[in-house]
């Protein structure tokens, strides 16, 4: 149970959060070829009032990390969101891929059942077990986040396919 | 960990694709409102090279349905993918539904750790624990086709949230 609970966490994040980066750096050398100026990708949505490329990325190393830190009982942490190029978000996935490496699944022991309460104090306050937190809150914002960075870039013509979307595993 | 394999997979397809009953169901309400034709929503892609709405819901309940099956080793189901309208996608959903909702969680007791091949025989073919195969492969290619539904549906002006993708949980 321990070992799944860390299992179905950090390397999932790590492995997507990796595919992310090369999806990135795919759309990064896309613009650089064609004259395209990279806020015309970093700032892309799929529709008015959805998240930017650039926020997609954001969100989904929040979820990572969140969700990782608080199945684990430490301290979410805090990465200011000031990104505002390719580089930044790079070092935005690498500071997240290093806070998930440096966590143990000895942490995990008690995630399964740990109570996770999200909006705490607000009307929309919701009390999770660890593993119900991780796989029916968890994982799918934490995807959703993933695929529509990765559906943006294809929307706009950056030639990246499903491999990459996928990572490696 | 028996427990924790079913959990990870039966009961987490079981809520998207709810969730994604439900967007479609305000997919086809928007069109009927508006006089589109269901066909413009149906047949919408992100790309010209990427899958269209119809096929992305397809593609997903397949996922749900075979990641499902190979963990609990029974026979993956086929179903047919004649679909042509909304009402057709409405009940290709129900039944995986009905295929997932038959599972017991006693059936995943050694899927953890049962092999799994995919593509045999081809130059592709890999070899998975079922843990791995449900982390790193299921789950991942699962949620990429329900998001890129929504965001089909999102990007051409349907007025579907968050709310409506994550479904009841």
């Amino acid at each position: 149970m321990t070992e799944l609970m860390y299992s179905s966490a950090v390397p999932v994040f790590k492995q997507m959060l990796g595919g992310l980066d090369d999806v990135l750096a795919k759309a990064e050398a896309h613009a650089a070829a064609r004259n395209i100026e990279p806020a015309a990708l970093l700032q892309a949505r799929l529709y008015p009032d959805m998240f930017t490329l650039l926020r997609q990325v954001q969100v989904a190393c929040d979820f990572a990390a969140s969700v990782s830190a608080r199945l684990a009982g430490v301290e979410v942490p805090v990465f200011e969101a000031s990104e505002q190029e390719f580089a930044d978000l790079h070092g935005r996935i690498a500071r997240t891929q290093a806070f998930l490496a440096a966590l143990t699944p000895e942490q995990f022991a008690a995630a399964a059942s740990r109570e996770i309460i999200t909006r705490p104090g607000t009307p929309k306050e919701r009390r999770f077990s660890g593993q119900d937190y991780l796989l029916h809150y968890g994982l799918p914002q934490f995807f959703f986040h993933v695929t529509t960075a990765y559906g943006i870039l294809r929307h706009s013509g950056v030639e990246v396919g499903k491999k990459d979307y996928m990572g490696a595993y």
